[in-house]
């Protein structure tokens, strides 16, 4: 067993960190190690300005001529090619509406459209939820249309995907395993058979860089209230290559996915462009939230945040698995820092107990069914120290028992 | 000609006013008579309070730690019970969530499936553009389904309804005419034959008593950003009647709509009750100030402000017709206060171009193609002597051809 790093040599990487100034734009509570940001992510300086301005001066001053004056009728572009920038999209590809759901729903018909002949939708048996039920629903209306899921049909996706295949609805990381896809092959593997990929970004988009252009991708979608910290339910993106975009159609074909929006026409003529994925009247306080939230990561670079990224999750599972290891805590992601997401998961029979135990004590992750501690790590306000903290507090919860008392807490959660 | 009333009379409505009181929860810009709270309503006080509260306590402090303890999750229920309250609901029938576009392509899917031997939506082709959008939508991917127009297909709506009929969807106030249709008859029109009814309440939620279930209604949508003063695209709300929950199946089947959303099971279960309408994550802030918006309704009594919307609106029409007839406007909503709902619209040649010189001099309502100035009455916060004042300007725009330099304006608008 190598020594692991003491706390001086923790010290110093976090005073060496080039990101280390980024924490100083967020607002955090006293007392806390914020290892959740994959779930909600924390609110920066930045939003609170913006949505101060966007209630009381621009909708309380401005009232209906804001819609012009005060952009936010294009926010949903805008703010799309903020995201974009993150997720190696070009400018006009990404919009930001709705919730992920809700855009996954899109997707999945606009890839349907695009591939008339086919009807196979291929999914993960171990994806987050909601994406497996927004296949449902359009399998439910939409005749023919069949499911196919990784873990149930297959073990692994690759072999589900062939000639029959419309579109692979697949998570670039996993909720709970944090397992990282690799992109561009899996892209490649279904364009060979002339299938098409939506890829759900929620838990990289703004955790890592993404190259959606790069890697030929068709259509994507994600949140942006974890890793981008737009705020509680802040609306989602839906991403659509240029080389679609005519041929894209989808059923929630509202008003604002009109090509004449204003012109109050009786007939759906849709947009051209990305503008097309867009269907009612956007929440634009949690929009005006969102842009603060953005701004942000404008000083960001990428490549740092996933160095640091590693670096913090490495060093996470050093530590506990130093620390805590003859405790019966198990790791349950992928070692290689390069196969992971910006999260770490543990198992231990007590999972949910001493989760509870941990937030009491200030350090926050989550806990997902049946077993698994998930530990998120956001390398603009989470530091090497944060890191080296909440292990100590982890091996002393475990080492006294202190979750004992926990076993009867109601159990709910939310990612 | 009967006299028109003078100042003095004005003003002693307005101190006679019961409703007087409540504008002092608003906050509205000097200098400006705010004639579009039909298009979006003004902010109160009550919102800027909750707002804050929502994203400095709740948001940064709580984290996620808010999903449970400040109540984020259940807030799409309550916040549904409140508007409930307004338009005739029992508690559980309404939920806030989306937007009213998505929100009709849910409550139009979900009468088909109780429906399934039939396959006709009527509308109306004078409706709100976005409701035929969806309805298209619905149509595009739903084998089999049509769409009947009133105005196309036949001049009448009743002609329209036989037992071919599914769903008739209706608004209950005409964006552009502000013209009310009799609830009760129509639904009872459409159950003779076994077709269910979907009620747009854009219009009328807010602006005076609505009774869903005193009407033996289905299903209703509609939005909280006018007369409700929710805040730009505040999140929409969807009813259906306790009759109906068990049979409804609607294919936006996120995990906000699930039985056991927290259960993160692989297949989609719709929840009892109104929740079954739920999707994805909402947008907190957006919600959170609009509680802050609907709990200002709790003291308003909506006898009350329907008599005072039906005073407003027949006092503009009696002044604009007096003051300002010689100069070629002409009504475009019906006369009957009873038949109206709390917006007048006027026609003018030149309306666009008049509309603009009106909210140059403050006084802001909005222009609607080809040529109608519409003017919306929230008897929340506009007063008798707004409607003087508001005539005065008109009559001088007119009066002077001060509209004539605003000929080449760009044309923009958001309803």
């Amino acid at each position: 067993m190598t020594a692991i790093p003491d706390l001086a040599a923790i010290e110093a990487r976090d005073a060496a960190d080039p990101l280390r100034h980024m924490r100083d734009r967020f607002v955090l509570p006293k007392g806390v190690i914020y290892l959740d940001g994959n779930s909600l992510g924390a609110a920066s300086k930045d939003v609170f300005i913006e949505l101060e301005k966007a209630a009381k001066e621009e909708w309380a001053e401005g009232l209906i001529r804001s819609w012009n004056k005060a952009g936010w009728f294009d926010l949903t572009l805008e703010l799309g090619d903020k995201v974009g920038r993150l997720i190696g999209a070009e400018p006009g590809e990404t919009v930001v509406c709705d919730t992920t759901s809700t855009n996954i729903y899109k997707a999945l018909h606009a890839a349907l459209s695009m591939r008339p002949d086919r009807s196979v939708i291929v999914a993960e048996g171990s994806s987050f939820p909601t994406d497996l039920y927004m296949a449902e629903g359009v399998a439910a209306t939409r005749p023919g249309v069949t499911i196919r899921l990784e873990g149930v049909a297959a073990e692994n996706i690759e072999d589900l995907i062939d000639d029959s295949v419309a579109v692979v609805l697949v998570n670039h990381v996993n909720y709970k395993s944090g397992e990282l896809r690799d992109m561009a092959a899996l892209t490649a593997k279904a364009h060979a058979v002339g299938a098409l990929v939506v890829w759900d970004l929620c838990h990289t988009a703004g955790a890592m860089p993404v190259d959606l252009n790069g890697a030929n991708a068709d259509l994507a979608v994600g949140c942006t209230y974890k890793y981008l910290n737009g705020g509680p339910g802040a609306p989602a993106f839906v991403y659509a290559a240029k080389r679609h975009h005519d041929q894209i159609q989808q059923p929630l074909s509202g008003w604002w996915g009109h090509a004449r929006p204003f012109a109050f026409t009786q007939g759906y003529e849709a947009s051209p462009g990305i503008r097309r994925f867009l269907c009612g009247t956007q929440p634009i306080l949690s929009l005006r939230a969102l842009k603060g939230a953005l701004d942000v990561w404008d000083d960001v670079d990428l490549d740092l945040l996933r160095k640091k990224s590693i670096e913090l999750t490495d060093l996470f599972i050093e530590l506990v698995e130093a620390r805590c290891g003859e405790f019966g805590v198990k790791l349950e992601c992928p070692r290689e820092g390069a196969r992971r997401g910006s999260q770490v998961s543990f198992s231990h029979e007590n999972s949910y107990e001493i989760m509870q135990a941990l937030i009491e004590r200030g350090v926050i992750g989550d806990f997902r069914a049946p077993n698994v501690m998930r530990f998120g790590f956001t390398p603009l306000y989470v530091g090497y120290r944060d890191v080296w903290d909440a292990v100590e507090v982890l091996r002393d919860i475990l080492a006294t028992g202190a979750w004992q008392d926990k076993r009867f807490a109601v159990r709910a959660a939310v990612t």
